[in-house]
C-alpha cells in the first residue's frame, strides 16, 4: 500500500486497489456517453483552433488517461475545450498558416509548455495566483471569447471566405459584405444542424419528460445531439455526393491508427515566443477545469486539492504534447454529463478514452464526407451557452465599479485580442481594489443610549462629546491608504477646536503595514503638536502582537490602547 | 474679497490681504536666514544636477514666488533639492552633455512637463495616487540615491576624474581605481569644509548651549555652515591661487543679472522621451515637499489640501521652466529652517525670493574662485542624513516583508538606476499587499463562559459545538481570495462529518465584491449539496445594503444572516 504522501501524488494509487464492482456499471455507461459527446467535439474544437480533426481525437485519449491517474476529481473530463481551442488558434494565427505541420508543431508546444508551468505551479504550490483573474474578468473574457468564436465558424457554417484574424472587429468587417457569397447548400446544412442542435436541447427533454421517460435516460439522450447531426449531415453529403455537386465543405481523409507518439520540437525562439500565451492558457484552463471540479466534488462531499490539480492538468497537457493532441482541459458541460450519466471514479474517463482510441483506429473513414458546417453548428451551439449576461446584470446591480470592469475586458478582448484583453482585466480588476482600499470608509461613533455599543453617527441615534473624537477606519491600514487616513484625522481635528482626544477603533483593521505603522507614529507627533492625544481601541490580537515588537507604544504615550471603546470612553471622562 | 473658491486656488488672497504687521519680523528674519542657506545650496544642487551654478540660483527665485501665491503651506521653501537634482541629473545623462545648452534645455521641458503633470492631478483631484509609493520603497529609494549622490560628488571633492553614471555599481567600479590619482589642494579643501560642516551642526550648537547663548540663535546660527565654508574656500582660492597653482576646480564666470525670462523649447520628441522622467519627478518631488508642509502645518494646528499642494508645487515648476530654473520642490531641512526662524506666511519665501535676486544681480563675481570641492562637501553632508538605516530597522522589528521591499528597492535603485527601481518597488509592494489580503486569516471561535462573546479557540478557552462550525474571517471578500475561503470553507466541512451548520462571522469584511459575491453563492450551492447550511453574521450595515440589492438573501435560504454571532448561536441550538 502506498503511503499518504505517494496517494496524495497519484490518486490512482488510491482509487484504483479500493475499486468497488458496484461503481462499474456508472463508470461504464458514464464513459461511452461522453465518448459519444466527445467525437464531435474533439474534432470541432481542432477545427476551431485551425488543426486537423484527428488532432482533437488525438487529445481526447492519453490526456484523459493521465488525468485519471493524477487528479483529484473523481469526475472531471480532460480533453480539448472551445475556450482553449480559440487560444491556441490566436496564439498560432500569427505563427505559421492554419494546418500546416509549423502549426501543428507549435501547438505541440504550446501544450508541452503549459504542460510545464501547470506542474511547477502545482510543485511550487502557487495555486493561488490564479486567484488573481477575477470572476468579473473571466466572465467578461469568457463572453467575448464565444462571440470570438461563434462568429469564426460563421465561413465554415455558410460556406464563405473570410480571413482569419483573431480580433472580432477585424472578422466582423470582413464577413458582413461576403454574407451574400453564402453557399446554400451548406447553410442549409449548417443552420439545419443548429436547429436540430436546439432542439434536441430543452424541447426534447420536455417532450421525453411529458411521455414518462426517466429523468436519468432522458439527460444522456439529449446529450447525443451531436452525435445525431454529424451522422445525419455525414449521410446527406455522402447519399447526394454535396461535396462535389453543391461545394460542400467536408472533413476529407482523417488518417486512421493511433495518435504517434513523440517529443514536441525543442526550438527555443519558438519556446519563448509562446511561453506566454501558454502560460495564459494554463491559467485559463486550470480557471475553468477547477471550478467545475470543485462544483461536482462538493456535491458528494468529496474534496479538490488545488495544487494536485495543477499537476494533474499539467500532466495531461505533457501527455496531449507527446502524443500529438494540443492543449486540453476540464470542460464544464462533458465533466458534468459524465457526473450525471453516473460517473463514479475515474475509470469512467480511461473508458472514453479507450473508446475515442478504438475510434481512430477503426471508425476515421467513416467521417470523411462529414460537412464542416457541421462541426461549426456544434461548435456555435456549445459556446452560446458561454456568452453571460446574467454576471454582468448580477453585477450591474451589487456593485457598478465591478460591471465596468467586466464590461471593459469584455470590449478589451473584442477590440484588442484575447491576450491583451485579459492582461487589461487583471491590471484593472487590480486597480480597481487598491482604488477601493486606498480610500477606506470612516465612521464617527456614538454611544447608543446608556449602552455600552458604540454606532455611526449617521446612521444611528447616539450621544457624543464634544472633546473626544471616536471614529472607527474600515480598512486594514496600509501605504495606500495611510496618508488618507492621516489627512482625515488632522482635517477633523483642524474643523473642531474643542477636540482633546481622538479614540480610532480598529476593529476591521486586520494588519498595519510598516508604512502605515510610521504615518501613525507620525499623526501621533502631528495631533500632540496640536494638542490632541491620540488613543485606540478594540485593536485585534495579531495586530496587538506586531506593535509591541516595536517602541510604538512608548511613542503612543500619553495615548493609550483601549480593550474596548466604552473602556476608552470612561477612561476619558465622556461616559 | 475673493470667493471661498478664489481663495482656495490662490491662497495668497486669503493670507495678503489679512496680513499682520506682528507677522513681519518673523518673515523677515525667517527669509534672510533661509537665503543664506540657499545661495550655497542652490549652486551646488545644480552642480549635483549637472547644470551650471546660476541655474540653481534663477531655481530660486521665481518658484518660491510662485509657491507663496498657490500653496497650502504657510512656511515652505520651494527651491531645488538633492533627490531631484540627481534625478535631472540621472534623466537627462542620456540625453546630451552636463552643461551643454541642450542639456540645460533638457532640464527646463522637465520642469515645464513636471509642472503640467503636477498641476493636472491637482486639477484632476488625483493626489491619492502618490499614496501608492510606499514609505517603504521611498526610504529605500531615498537611502540608494543618498549614496548615488554621495558617490558622484567624490570627483569634485577629491578633484579626481570620473566618468558620469546613474548606476552606483559603474560609478564606483569606475572611482576606486583612480582614488590615488587625488589632487592634493582639492582633498584639504573638501575634506576641510566636511569636517567644518559638520562641526557647526551638533558640536556647535552643543558648545554654544554651554555658553548659554538662546536656542532661538542657536539654530540659525549652525545653519551658516554652507556660507561659511563657501567664503573659507573662496577666501583660500583667491588668496593662495590655488586654482591655478594647485589645480582646484572652481566655479569660475557666473553671467550676472535676472534670469532670462523665456519659453522652454518645444519639442515633442523630447517631451514624450523626457515624460516618464518628469511624472517620476514630479512624484517623489511632492511626496517630499506634502511630508514637510503636513508636519510644520500641524505644529500651528494649520491644514494642508494635497490637491492644492499639486497646483502650487505645478506653478512653481512651471515658473522654474519660463524662468530658465530646473525643476523645485519643497525641501526638507530648509522649511524647517524657515519655520523655525520664525516664518509665519509665505512672505518669509519671498524675501528668500528678493534676496537670492539680489545675489544674482549683484554678487556673482564674488563665487567665481569658489571651490568645487566645497559645493560638493555642501551636498555631501546634506545628504549624508538622507542614508535611513532606522526604517529599515523598524520595518524588520514589525514585519520583515515590508522590510523585505525596503531592501529591495534600495538595491535595484543601486544596480538598475533610480527609474527602474522606483517601478520595482511600486510593483513589489503592491504585489506584497495583494498578497497579503489574498490569505486571509482566519479563526473558528467558540463561546467564552456563559457570556455572550465569541473567540478564537486557539487564543481562548471556549466552548463549541460539533453540528455548528463559526468561523471569523479577517479580511475583506474580493476576487483573489475568495477561492482561498471557498477551500477552506469546503475543507473544513469535508474533514468534519458532523458539521451541518457554518456561521461565516464578517465583523472584519468591510465589503464584498460581485466575484467574492458569485463566490459565495457557490460555496452556499456547494455547502448545501454536502447537507451543510451556510450562515452569516455580523454583517456590517454598507455590506447589507449592497447584499439587500441582489437575490442573495433568496438564494442563501434557509440559510440566515443574523445580528449577532450569539443570536446565531442561540436560533441552531448552540447555546
Amino acid at each position: 500500500m502506498a503511503n499518504g504522501f505517494v496517494r496524495r501524488f497519484l490518486p490512482v494509487l488510491d482509487w484504483l486497489p479500493r475499486y468497488r464492482s458496484a461503481d462499474a456499471p456508472g463508470d461504464l455507461i458514464a464513459g461511452a456517453v461522453v465518448a459519444v459527446m466527445l467525437v464531435p467535439q474533439g474534432m470541432a474544437y481542432a477545427m476551431l483552433a485551425g488543426l486537423p480533426p484527428q488532432i482533437g481525437l488525438y487529445a481526447s485519449i492519453v490526456p484523459l488517461i493521465l488525468y485519471g491517474a493524477f487528479g483529484s476529481s473523481r469526475t472531471l473530463s480532460v480533453a480539448p475545450v472551445a475556450i482553449v481551442s480559440l487560444m491556441v488558434a490566436s496564439t498560432l494565427g500569427g505563427l505559421a498558416e492554419a494546418g500546416t505541420p509549423a502549426y501543428v508543431a507549435g501547438a505541440l508546444v504550446l501544450a508541452g509548455l503549459s504542460g510545464v508551468i501547470l506542474i511547477a505551479m502545482g510543485v511550487a504550490r502557487m495555486g493561488v495566483l490564479t486567484a488573481f483573474l477575477s470572476h468579473s474578468v473571466i466572465s467578461g473574457f469568457t463572453s467575448a471569447a464565444a462571440l470570438v468564436i461563434g462568429l469564426s465558424q460563421l465561413k465554415h457554417l455558410l460556406g464563405i471566405d473570410i480571413p482569419r484574424s483573431s480580433l472580432f472587429v477585424d472578422v466582423a468587417a470582413a464577413a458582413i459584405p461576403r454574407l451574400a457569397e453564402t453557399n446554400f447548400a451548406t447553410a442549409v446544412i449548417g443552420l439545419g444542424a443548429v436547429g436540430l442542435l436546439l432542439l434536441m436541447r430543452k424541447p426534447l427533454a420536455q417532450m421525453l419528460s411529458h411521455l414518462g421517460v426517466a429523468q436519468s435516460v432522458i439527460a444522456p439522450v439529449t446529450k447525443t445531439g451531436p452525435l445525431v447531426v454529424v451522422i445525419l449531415g455525414t449521410l446527406a453529403v455522402w447519399l447526394f455526393g454535396l461535396d462535389r455537386a453543391a461545394g460542400v465543405g467536408i472533413v476529407g481523409v482523417i488518417p486512421g491508427g493511433l495518435p504517434p507518439l513523440g517529443l514536441p520540437a525543442f526550438d527555443p525562439d519558438m519556446m519563448v515566443e509562446l511561453a506566454p500565451a501558454a502560460l495564459l492558457i494554463a491559467i485559463v484552463g486550470f480557471l475553468e477545469s477547477v471550478s467545475v471540479a470543485k462544483a461536482l466534488a462538493s456535491k458528494r462531499r468529496q474534496k479538490i486539492d488545488a495544487n494536485q490539480e495543477l499537476v494533474a492538468l499539467g500532466m495531461a497537457n505533457l501527455g496531449a504534447a507527446f502524443s500529438s493532441g494540443y492543449p486540453v482541459t476540464g470542460g464544464f458541460s462533458r465533466s458534468v454529463v459524465n457526473f450525471t450519466a453516473g460517473a463514479n471514479t475515474p475509470l469512467a474517463a480511461i473508458v472514453t478514452a479507450l473508446l475515442i482510441g478504438a475510434t481512430v483506429l477503426l471508425l476515421t473513414p467513416l467521417f470523411h464526407f462529414l460537412p464542416r458546417a457541421v462541426l461549426a453548428a456544434v461548435i456555435m451551439v456549445a459556446v452560446a451557452s458561454l456568452i453571460d449576461i446574467r454576471t454582468f446584470r448580477h453585477a450591474w446591480a451589487y456593485n457598478k465599479a465591478d460591471a465596468v470592469a467586466l464590461a471593459a475586458t469584455f470590449l478589451a478582448v473584442l477590440a484588442a485580442g484575447i491576450e491583451p484583453g485579459i492582461i487589461f482585466g487583471i491590471a484593472l480588476s487590480l486597480a480597481l481594489f487598491l482604488w477601493r482600499t486606498s480610500r477606506p470608509h470612516f465612521a464617527v461613533v456614538g454611544r447608543v443610549g446608556k449602552t455600552e455599543h458604540f454606532r455611526n453617527i449617521k446612521r444611528h441615534e447616539v450621544h457624543t462629546c464634544p472633546h473626544v473624537l471616536a471614529i472607527r477606519v474600515d480598512e486594514s491600514l496600509y501605504f495606500a491608504n495611510a496618508s488618507y487616513l492621516e489627512d482625515h484625522l488632522l482635517k477633523e481635528v483642524a474643523d473642531n477646536e474643542r477636540i482633546e482626544h481622538v479614540v480610532l477603533i480598529c476593529s476591521a483593521v486586520n494588519f498595519i503595514d510598516a508604512s502605515a505603522l510610521e504615518t501613525l507614529e507620525t499623526v501621533i507627533t502631528e495631533l500632540r503638536d496640536a494638542g490632541v492625544t491620540l488613543h485606540f481601541a478594540e485593536v485585534k490580537g495579531p495586530v496587538t502582537d506586531r506593535l509591541a515588537r516595536t517602541n510604538f507604544l512608548e511613542h503612543l504615550k500619553p495615548g493609550t490602547i483601549y480593550l474596548s471603546t466604552h473602556e476608552a470612553m470612561v477612561a476619558l471622562g465622556c461616559v
